[in-house]
């Protein structure tokens, strides 16, 4: 699959999964993926657990409470270290999220679907400490973001976006886009 | 190119370009990648402008004082805007690093090289708001990062990278990688 389709075919998808086993290679290829994103002074802040032991998925959906996720068969599970990259500051956030992206275009070129969920684990209720001491993860990485990976189960919706127009321009601010 | 190919061939260049001019249709290609990156609820909170314009690259090198990425025939700056996605939560440095790494992607996939520049314009010396002004960018809009594109003019080198098992795991933190 060539990069623009991915691109254009990654979805966020909150539906159901298929009872599909992930090859073990699969799930290799897309932490591969994740690894080669840049990240500030390569300082590499980011970790990854990929998890398929069923009993430990089920302990890890106890706690994400997001019942669409929890059935498919394997996730990713992002963790990141706040390493001082350039004078006094922390690129992680950025190198994660390059990370993320990257999984999810692998995911998908893979025929796999996958949803960026960070904002439901890091806010105040502290979910994504809970998985982290689920997997054994130490206090100064924090696990920020799972990624489930399967086959859909359901129909697959593409978010609708503004009008190229409105988001981009050439030479200026709003100053024409062709 | 396919997409494991593309995020492996990526780097971060910083050599000189070539003075190759750059098709309007590539970079609004590489833009188009950046759009259709996920974001927070959907906020869309990044917005892009290609600069092919010579006079207007002269004057943006001036502020950014980076002699290699100067001889790059155009750059794609990125804008970003604080929005509320999810409870109080912003999730807008996570939209637009997800929409640079999806641009590095597409940028390698035309035959161009790049580099994501950010801490050098976002830190006390603010050369981002210098480049904002000089584009006419609102206040309401910080321009975070700028991308060079062209065709690389010296050899391509890879960072070096810590080894896939000292970063991924399978079913808990470091628990084994295979």
């Amino acid at each position: 699959m060539t990069v623009f389709d991915a691109i254009q075919d990654r979805t966020s998808y909150r539906g159901s999964y298929q009872n599909t086993v992930i090859p073990r290679e699969d799930l290799i290829k897309i932490m591969e993926a994740g690894l080669a994103a840049p990240s500030g002074c390569n300082t590499q802040t980011t970790s990854l657990i990929a998890v398929n032991d069923p009993d430990l998925l089920r302990r890890l959906h106890e706690v994400t409470g997001l019942p669409a996720a929890a059935t498919a068969p394997a996730m990713i599970c992002v963790l990141t270290q706040a390493i001082v990259a350039y004078r006094d500051r922390c690129y992680n956030v950025q190198d994660y999220s390059a990370a993320i992206e990257n999984m999810l275009l692998a995911a998908v070129a893979l025929g796999y679907e996958s949803c960026w969920y960070e904002g439901q684990i890091t806010d105040a209720d502290a979910i994504g400490r809970k998985m982290a001491d689920i997997l054994g993860v130490p206090a100064d990485y924090e696990l920020v973001c799972f990624l489930p990976v399967g086959v859909a189960d359901q129909p697959v919706k593409r978010a609708k976006k503004k009008p190229f127009g409105e988001r981009a321009w050439f030479n200026g601010f709003q100053a024409g886009d062709d």
